[in-house]
């Protein structure tokens, strides 16, 4: 597969990008004098978002530049056009393609919203043509709307479609054709609705975002409007949703006037095609799933502390701040200071908690005992910490999603500085036994890289809960090698 | 804090929801005859998504439902009201609150958009009054819109602000009073484009909801249209992206008519909003900040298997079927079968790779490892798995976010059901050794849950490695048990 792209700006270079993560070489062609410095810069975001992305198998493609259209659509399969938004541009441009292509080869145009029937007037094969509209950044963002003009071909737009899918995109065809297509139709009237505020000094541009990040931008990652309404209605469902807000369509909650008359046929036209949407799924059932892919993605802003993640993680700082100590009932025993649900997130394709995700709830133990033990973010700031060096984990039992877990933990030894944990991974219903964790860790001067002793609190209270413990039996499993044995 | 909630439907109930993971006792008024049970299903969603979103402590309030009005909110520090949208109704109910609920409580509603000066002008003490405007589902969105009317006192405000901060929300201080606030004029305008997309026919509301899950939802998850659309002017940011798509604003891209001029005045104001709320960052530092979100949320919707996270798992399983098989060079020297970018998710508040992800690159090794000796989509689904058992990990080099890592694995052994691996994970650069992880895993059948032996092409695949390996000296610190001596 050899692709041509004409135009490498913000949009072009996003293909490229995409292109050469699956391993097929493009051919690129911008007169434009920083093209090939801007492109480098946009090919290296997707090479490290890719890498991080999956782990599964792919080839690097290559790119070179073509000194002429004409020379980088020679030999091409596919040539996509991302030019200015400019109708006779795209038509000298889409013609010279069109002239220069090889016959079998596919012509495809990025444009936001013009129409292809126009696009394609002045080729000679319009047939061949048709929108492939992405969303920027186009090495991450699977929509491609695909709209195929009168004169396209069916099998035109099949072709594009397996094309985009091949390289992990989801093409949504556009079955009328209109200017803006349907997300641009979407995304414009929140723009314009957007700049009226601005304008009318209502809110700053931050404000707005702030307005869309920290809400309704969060559901839009995985549900579109209707679906979310839909839920929003409750039990109920969508028709008593467009009951409650249909109303509102008459208040002036929107500097953009024009409204649609809710008639009985348009809503009869939404509800049936909600029905549909809804694949037979239950409102109930959609709220969870909605939690599930809020939860999901929060604790994934959270991990890059960004937007409704830093508001999470400052809220547990917060948290764990106000929190009274652990309660302990006998120090004498195994201790029980960390309790967690299985997220459905960690569970693996048959359904359990995955090896990873054992080693990281018993991680959470570690972290509970040492928050117990007087570990908190005023003795991380002063430069102190524990590593884990050196870890053996027995699964004993499998667990799914939502089932609670709690970790019992004893201290089986500790240095100056050193401890030496044993956890036990136990459903926190039933009290079977999961995994056992056995941890050796080390504490550390994080600033001087090295070993070092541990300081009070601290000291004194992994002391105090390895004195408790000094008269505990060892655990079975304790001190075990591993093997075939 | 006692909290009161007039109104417990879709709205009242998520706030109880909130409240109650947070410790906070509420005392509920709601005359429908299913708001009992209404409410306690929405109870039980959010504490199944806050049991997954956080670790951090926290107590559970209660919840009790008073017979009347009065009864709900006497004693109560701050009460919320959630009564549908009907402005003469909520002017009855917040007098009603105003006559009874103690001097010093706070009084909040939840309007969608109604005017906060008309919805106190019936109470005797409007300087307590406030709009606190949450979003579906409130247990988990952050943004809680404050909006004052004339006679809110700033100290209201304060406090309101304060109260919404200690639940985890982000409040945003809407400036200027207007109908719908900020965010439903945004969501206003979508929602009306889209009922116009649904009777021209241009796109089913499943089509209409594809179109922002798969593109710009995923985008304003994390940042609104603005911050998106500065990156999208590349390098030369905001002012760039404004020439280059102001004119589109003169195009028909909405169904809704309404257009604020682009005015001098109005570009220096968003150009120079927009730069203070970028705080410096450059457009390449954005767009990688941007990568790091969007690439997080990806992988938390693959988790969960929608959305743009289901296409990118059905991505991945094609390329995984398409990938030739490894090319091993020798066949008697450790397997390199697995290589992986550290995801700077995956690092601690030092800056290095968790406990818990070492041990979950180690099992990307173990899969490695399978898929090489024959454990394919195919044999997973005829009903056979390995599980693993028991692991030993060794954490001997620390390793920060984006550094590229190996697993090499060795066969210490097999029999027909068992398998003993001992990774060793290096830099993938440097080679410097990070950590060893020795791994014993059981072959089982996943109907019957139990183990049995090894079935072809898996167990040729093994019995190959292991005689392979059988030569190689058996690595440092395999066989070893844990332990401080």
């Amino acid at each position: 597969m050899r692709v041509a792209l004409v135009g490498g700006g913000v949009i072009g270079g996003g293909w490229a990008g995409r292109l050469v993560e699956h391993g097929i070489d493009v051919a690129v062609f911008d007169p434009a004098a920083e093209a090939e410095s801007r492109l480098a810069a946009t090919l290296a975001n997707a090479e490290r978002a890719w890498a991080r992305l999956t782990l599964a198998p792919r080839t690097r493609g290559s790119v070179t530049f073509a000194g002429t259209l004409a020379e980088a659509v020679a030999g091409a399969d596919l040539v996509q056009e991302s030019t200015p938004e400019d109708e006779q541009l795209k038509l000298r441009v889409l013609a010279e393609i069109d002239a220069h292509a090889p016959s079998g080869a596919l012509v495809c145009s990025s444009t936001s919203g013009l129409l292809p029937t126009r696009l394609q007037a002045d080729m000679r094969h319009p047939e061949r043509f048709v929108v492939g509209h992405p969303f920027n950044p186009v090495y991450l963002l699977p929509l491609v709307e695909v709209c195929a003009g009168a004169s396209t071909s069916a099998q035109t737009v099949a072709r594009a479609c397996s094309f985009y899918e091949s390289i992990g995109m989801r093409p949504l065809i556009v079955r009328q054709e209109i200017d803006g297509f349907v997300a641009d139709r979407l995304l414009e009237a929140l723009w314009r609705e957007a700049l009226w505020l601005v304008r009318d000094g209502v809110a700053t541009t931050g404000e707005i975002d702030d307005a869309i990040s920290f809400g309704a931008g969060l559901r839009w990652a995985q549900m579109g409007t209707f679906l979310t309404y839909r839920i929003a209605g409750g039990t109920l469902g969508m028709r008593h949703f467009m009951a409650q807000f249909g109303p509102t369509l008459q208040w002036p909650w929107s500097k953009l006037t024009d409204v649609p008359e809710l008639t009985d046929e348009l809503l009869d036209t939404i509800c049936s095609q909600s029905d549909e949407q809804a694949g037979g799924l239950t409102v109930r059932e959609l709220e969870r799933i909605r939690d599930d892919n809020l939860v999901a993605i929060l604790q994934a802003l959270r991990s890059c502390d960004w937007g409704a993640g830093a508001v999470l993680a400052e809220h547990e700082r917060r948290l764990f701040e106000r929190a009274p100590a652990a309660g302990v009932t006998d120090p004498a025993a195994p201790l029980r200071l960390t309790e967690v649900v299985v997220d459905p997130a960690w569970v693996d394709y048959n359904g359990h908690l995955t090896e990873g995700r054992y080693g990281e709830v018993l991680a959470y133990g570690t972290d509970g005992f040492l928050r117990h033990a007087g570990l908190d973010a005023a003795y991380l700031d002063g430069g102190h910490s524990f590593y884990t060096v050196e870890t053996h984990i027995r699964y004993l039992g499998e667990v799914g999603a939502l089932e609670p877990l709690a970790v019992e933990t004893q201290v089986l030894g500790a240095d100056g500085n050193r401890l030496h944990l044993f956890h036990t991974l136990v459903h926190a219903r039933t009290g079977a036994v999961l995994a056992t964790g056995e941890h050796v860790l080390l504490h550390v001067d994080t600033v001087a890289g090295r070993s070092c002793p541990m300081l009070d609190p601290l000291a004194s209270g992994v002391a105090a809960a390895a004195v408790a413990h000094a008269g505990l039996p060892v655990p079975e499993g304790a001190g075990r090698s591993i093997g075939l044995t």
